[in-house]
This record gives structure tokens, sequence and C-alpha cells, in this order.
């Protein structure tokens, strides 16, 4: 190792929006990943690993979410031989890299691809509280397929995926929009320039915030926000703002009634019909596929994407209720969404490619199976063989080897034995089920002690129980029986 | 989306040094990361995900590879509201984040702290054939125990490690030396100066190379080598030079003679005595536990990382033979490596922590893996269920969602149906074992036509063989029958 110089002491700390992840957040990613990773394959997905690194050429600037598109990525210079190179930088989705990919092998890749990717992205955002830097995404797209039958497949996908990571049918919904309707509503409504229609999409986005009554005041005259402050409106009359309020709330009881509506709500426009028959073909494919509103519905009301994608859009939404940082109730909400993006591999080759996909917010949908209490059951730690003799350690060596052979867990104490009572301690920090104890009278007469610590810490805590009065919380067994006692033990709390 | 100017099409490239990664090669490396997080579970070891993002500060410029000191990470500079900021980079190994993150974490984690990683690093180097700047490292460490059973356990968990990944005991040897036994070696030389010191060290790192004749060479007047060049020696005399070959060489048929060996090529030196003692005790504990010189030996010709870890040294050979690039037969080599260094914590908190790990090369395991045919053979492919008719796409999505249901791998087919011999292409390049043929007669009888693709490449493999004559290789079933005939088809091949 190169010699230091006595600099100052670095600081021990993560960059500013980045975190470490520890045991069970490690292992239960990873386990979610793996069963949705299960669900796309079944649906003939491959999977895809690019790295995390593109050059900038490649990525664009095309931060998925139209709120923030000046966002931007981690992003450096080449240096190559002294002469700059290449401007490189972390990826910031994994639908660019998809593109890019696509671009690049396309002569060997299947058409259409279904391909599914999972890892990290980077934003060079501001962080701010349970916002960081890096997070994982979770996406499958179908790219060189521009049959509606891909949407509803990416649909139904989704569906399953969220039954299989332990959300059970009723606590989600999944909701199907296109972007295609909007397109014939805003042709409906005549308006003037570019500039009026892209304040008529900024107003659509704000409709999960203001609702149907905001909505109607910021196309108009303008309306007072919860700050105190005026925002102005469009400017639009009440006749021509009617067909986005009609869009927005067309959900009708069934998908037939809802697709009337939005019949009506589309006028004369051609791409406006054209949406709502992709809309009715996808309802009819999903109900064929034994998909019904229970589990899909087509829902005029989701905004979220509208702006980005340019067919069909969807979004998966929990509905259970959990409390919110005031311990209000509300549902807990959007955990994945997609659409078709039609434009993305064009960049490359000049040839438009169709594509269609769905990114599953993989923290989000965590955070949701520890709310139903699928996942985040404190772990169990390792079986602790204490260290008594220092001079032994082979024999402690001996129990752990015993141990793992059997598939247990277990560790042996490797700190400073000295101190009995800081093994035991360390057990506790450890979580660990069982302790296990050969001091020299032990070893002579050929046993071993063995502590329930799970038993030990009731005790502890209900000091009186009649239940755990004819067990011991420690015992003395041959040390032939080490292994099929604290197997006992373990079986006995599972 | 916002708006492109008329720009140059972007090159779809990986940047230099980056690959992607497509189908079986993701999912056999997730695979067999997951058995060795088993393993790694089943000693004690917790998951740790520390971010690929670090400050330069607390990455610090150690890269483990003393051949190349110099070699570099990706970095840039942090932009804060138009100020300059921190220097960040990406980490280079898990090693110097593991640091970090205990200096960081180190009051809420146990002590010892026993922690694996998996995922990428990436260094900022010229890539070459086959040597990528983004790669998966896979490490286990121990962090703040003192102990060389800290060490044992280490090397016994890398052994269990091979084999349940599926290299068979016979197939992998994991080498132990110390880093204390060099230094005592190089004190029972008497060297004069730090340079000289240096250079012996230097001259170590070359035995694999040039063998006992070359490192006697290069410790003396200096050495012809391959291409011509006549390389400097340090300029030790035959009598100064004899404990370094002697330490070398001091592998003797058993531990016992091996270390008989060692003693005498340290001599007085204290340290020297204290690193033959450990490696005695490795023995000892490796012993109790079960792990014989089959699988763990005591083997001072280990140089590699001699210079950077500061005691007990570890690596992993396999030792079946492979046939190199020009057809010769070699060993296949180096899979993991580790070893123990007391240093890396001090930087952050001015307190030595001893540490002790060990770092898995992925992507040289699952070569070998291949090598020994455990992984790599051709992944069957989904089921196709093609598209005769496209009006009925929704009777095509109600197959595959019953074969899915049924836990078979399934797809429409999703480009322009209009083609049929494409279909049955894509079912080719997919490496589709069925494919379902409905048309309107079919659909009009209540039957599927359903085609084995295996049976049909046999057959047209080898059309004259008497095995395949009375199989068809397509077949009408009724159309309530398709599951159930679809897995008949699978199981035969399974």
């Amino acid at each position: 190792m190169a010699k230091e110089k006595k600099a100052p002491k670095p600081k021990a700390q993560t960059p500013k929006g980045f975190r470490d992840y520890f045991g069970t957040e490690v292992t239960e990613r990873a386990e979610m990943l793996a069963q949705i990773a299960g669900v796309y394959h079944r649906y003939g997905f491959d999977a895809l690993e690019s790295s995390a690194v593109e050059t900038v050429e490649a990525l664009g600037k095309f931060l998925p979410d139209v709120d923030r598109p000046n966002e931007g990525v981690f992003a450096w210079q080449e240096d190559e031989d002294g002469d700059k190179g290449d401007w490189l930088a972390l990826r910031y989705d994994l639908t660019a890299p998809l593109a890019r990919v696509y671009a690049q092998h396309r002569n060997d890749l299947p058409l259409p691809y279904r391909r599914y990717a999972m890892g990290p992205v980077w934003r060079n955002e501001k962080p701010g509280p349970g916002r960081f830097r890096q997070f994982y995404q979770c996406d499958a797209d179908t790219v060189g397929s521009g049959s509606v039958a891909a949407d509803a497949e990416i649909c139904a996908m989704l569906a399953d995926t969220l039954e299989v990571v332990g959300i059970p049918r009723g606590d989600y919904i999944v909701r199907v929009n296109n972007r295609k309707v909007l397109n014939g509503v805003l042709e409906a409504m005549g308006l003037s320039n570019d500039d009026q229609r892209d304040a008529v999409l900024r107003t659509i986005d704000k409709f999960d915030k203001v609702g149907e009554a905001g909505v109607r005041e910021l196309l108009g005259k303008g309306r007072l926000d919860a700050s105190g402050a005026y925002i102005d409106g469009v400017g639009l009359s009440d006749a021509q703002a009617e067909p986005v309020i009609a869009f927005l709330t067309s959900k009708g009881e069934t998908a037939t009634q809802t697709i009337e509506n939005l019949k009506a709500a589309v006028g004369e426009s051609t791409i406006g019909a054209e949406g709502v028959a992709e809309l009715e073909q996808i309802a009819d494919l999903l109900a064929a596929g034994g998909y019904g509103p229970d589990r899909i519905v087509i829902d005029p009301s989701v905004v979220r994407g509208l702006g980005y994608y340019t067919g069909p859009v969807f979004e998966a939404e929990l509905t259970f209720e959990i409390l919110d940082e005031k311990g209000r109730k509300r549902q807990f909400g959007s955990v994945a969404g997609g659409g078709r993006y039609d434009d993305l591999v064009k960049r490359f080759t000049g040839q438009p490619v169709p594509a269609t996909g769905v990114s599953i917010g993989v923290d989000r949908l965590l955070a949701a199976l520890r709310e139903k209490g699928r996942i985040g059951s404190k772990s169990t730690g390792p079986v602790v063989v204490t260290v008594m003799d220092r001079d032994r350690m082979g024999d402690y060596q001996a129990m752990v080897a015993e141990l793992r052979g059997a598939g247990i867990r277990a560790e042996v104490y490797l700190g400073n034995p000295k101190n009995f009572g800081n093994q035991l301690k360390y057990a506790d920090k450890r979580h660990s089920p069982v302790a296990v104890i050969e001091g020299g009278d032990e070893k002579a007469n050929g046993v071993v002690q063995i502590k329930d610590l799970i038993l030990g810490a009731k005790i502890a805590e209900s000091a009186s129980l009649e239940e755990w009065q004819d067990r011991p919380n420690q015992f003395e067994v041959p040390r032939g029986q080490l292994v099929s006692k604290v197997r006992e033990i373990l079986e006995s709390y599972s």
C-alpha cells in the first residue's frame, strides 16, 4: 500500500443523496427482484444487463419525468492519453440504454424483442428526505411490436407480478389510458397554438392534485393555490375546456361505458378515434386472458406520463390504505407505470421502432410489502458458538463446521473472548436464536451447554408466565447431540 | 419529450471497455451469486450494499493491485448551485467502501462485523481484449477481529463456496501464505534500505512468471527476459538471496514439513516467527473443522497480494486443465484471493481495526463453470403461440394465459403475422421447444396444432433415424388439451 503523508483524516460519509443498505434490506430486495424476474421470464422476456456507464451522446438528455426536464446526470469526460475524449455518464433509467442496445445489436436480437432489466440508476438531482440519487428500477419492454397485444400483455404481466410478490388481488389496480385519446381531445378543443396545447398538457398533469374543479379553474381564468398564490389560467372558455374535463372524468361503471364516454370526448378526431379503438382492443384482449376489471381497468384519469408516451399508458396503484406522516389515512398509491413510446430507437437508426414497457418502482413496492407485513420481520441471526477457552478454538470451529454442514447458520465468536458477558451481548445484537457454551468442565464431561436465547428473551419479558415455566432456557446435552438439539430449538420457533 | 433539433444521429455503441450481457449471461451470474450468498449467510455474514458512488476522499487512492498503483477511477466534481463541490467517483473495489461503511456506522454494527457484498466495480483503465472497465466482485470480510480463526474461517468458506457453485473437490485448492513470514525473511536477509526491500518485493511478485531460477537471477545480477531485454538485478549476493528462495520453495509434503522449512527461512526474526505460528494455527483450525490439505494448504509460493496484505494471504486456484488460446494445456488458475489488511479503517478513525477477507473473481469463476459444463447449456425458449388470424388475438392471448398459469414459459407472436414462415423463424431464433397453431379450421373444429420444434430439428438433422419415425413432430389435439399436451412434450425433453 502506498505510504500516507500526514494528511487530515477523510470523512467517513456517503456522498449526499446516497445511502448504504444492510442485511435484510439487501436480501429482501434481491428476493423480490428474483420473483419478478420469474414472472417476466414466464412471459418470454429475456434478461439484459447493460453497463452503468453510457456515452452522453447515446444516452441523450431525455429524462422521462416531464416535471424536471433539466435534471441532470452524473457525467465526466474521458481522458485519452492526455487528450479529452467522449463524455460518459451514469444511466438515469433503463429505457435509454435499451434503445442504444437495440440499435447496436438489432441484427442479432429477435424481433419483436422482449427484454427485462433490473438494476440501479442514477440521477444528479438535489437529494431530499427519502429521495436518493441512486435507486433501483425494474423494467420490462417489448421493442419492435406496434400491436396493442404487446401493451395488453405488459398490463397482464404487471398484475401477475404484483400478486407473485405478495400484493393480493383487490389490493391493487392497473389503470390504462391512451395518449392518442388525449391528442384527439386536444384536436377537438380547437386550440390556437402549441403554447396553449402545452399549457393544457401541464394543467392535465395537475389533475391528480387539484381534481376536476381545480383543472376547470386552471384551464379558465386561474386559481388560488393552497399557499395563497394566484396561478394564472390557460384562458380557455368553458366550452373549450369541456372536452378535457369530459376526458378526465370519462370513467364509467363498465369498460363499455367508459369507451362510449371517450368516443364522445374526442368528437370527430381521427387520432382520438384510433386511441379509443386501441383501449377497446386492450380491454377485449385482457378479458380474453381472464384479466377482468377487478385487476385492470380503462381509466382516463391516469395522467402521469401522458406527456411522455405516444399511445397506451399504464399505471399500477395499490389501493389499500396506509397512514401518512401526519397520521391521515390515504391510499398507498402508484408502484409502477409505463406505456408506449415509439421514438426512442429512431434517434439512432432513423427508423421508427415501436416499443412499449413498464417500470416498477422497486423501493416503493418493497415499502408496500413491509406495510402488508409480507416482508420485514426481524431476521433470525446465526447460532453463536461462544469461546470459553481461547486455546481450544479448534473445538469451536469443529462445532460451527458441523452446524453449517447441517444447513444451520452458525458462527464462532471472533472478538476478544475474555469477557463472557460481551459474547452474550454480541449474540443479542446478532439476534441469535441459540448460544452454545463449552467450558473446560463440559469438555471433560463430553457435553455442551445450549442456551435458548429466544426463550430467554421471552422469560425476561414476562417472568411470571406459566407457559415457559417447564421449559429451561439453558440445558446440557451430550456433545454428539449438538446439531440435533439446536435444530430442535430452531424448528420450535419456525 | 424535448424537441430534437436536426442533429447528427448518435452512435449506438457502448463506451470503450464496457459491454452488454444478454439472457443466460445475466441469469447464470445471478444464480451463482445467489448460491454464494447462501454460503456466506450460513457462515454468519450479513449482506451490505453500498452505493456505486463514493467521495474520492473516502475512497482514497489505494487500488489493491500493486502492479498498477496509478490506475485510476472514474471521477467527477459535484456542481452545487454553480459552485464546485466534492469530487465523487465510482468505487474501484468493494473493500474501500467497506472501510468507509464500517467507520461511518461502527456504533450500530456488531463487533466483529462479518459482511458480504456483491456488485459491479469500475476501473478507469485502458481496456483490452477480455478486460473490461466494469466487472463484478463478490467479497466477504470480517472487520474487527485480529484472530487467525477469522482467516481460517474465510478459507473454509471459500472452499465450501467453490463446491456449492459446482467445482468438485479435487478440482480446486485454497493456498495460504503469510506476509509476516515474508517480513521475517526480509529481516533475516539484512537488507540495507527500503529501496532494496521494495526491489525484493517486486521481484517476488514475478515468481509466478519466472520461477525459482528467474527470481535467483533477478535478485542477483539480472536477467535476459523473453523479449531479449536485459533486466537489471537487485544486486544481492547468493547468500543474501537464499532466505527468499528458501521461503518461496518451502512447501513440503505435509503442513508440518512446510512449517519446519519456514522456521528455518525466517531465522531469528520475531515477526517471522509470529507469521509461521499463525500459519500453524490456521492449519490446525482448518484440520479441526475437517478441511484437510486436499482442500486448503499452506503454500509459501503464493505471492499475489503479498505486497498489499499485512498477515495471512489466501488464493483459490482451479487445478483442472484447459486449453489456452494457443491450444496448449494449462491449469485454469486463480479465481479468488484475499488476506488480512489491518490499516484500511485507520485512515478514517485513527484507530487500527484488524480485518480479513476474500474477493471472488465472478467472471473467471463463471468461465470455469462453463468449462466444466456446469452452466451454459443453451436455454430453452418460450412456447410460441402463432397468430394465424390477427382478428382473433384474444384467442391466442387466452392460450398463453393458460400456459403461463400452468407455469409454462409462453408468448404470443407479436410481430407482423402476415408471413407465417417468419413466425416459425422467430420461434427458431427464440429456441422455442413448441409452436402452437390455430387457424380458422382448427378454431371451427375446436382443436389446435402442436408443433414439436425440438423433434422437428432432430428429424431435419437425421431424417433416416428410426427412433423418430413413429413420433410425429406436428399433431392436432382438442383445444382443451393444449396445456397438458404441451407439458407432455416439455417433460419428454427435460
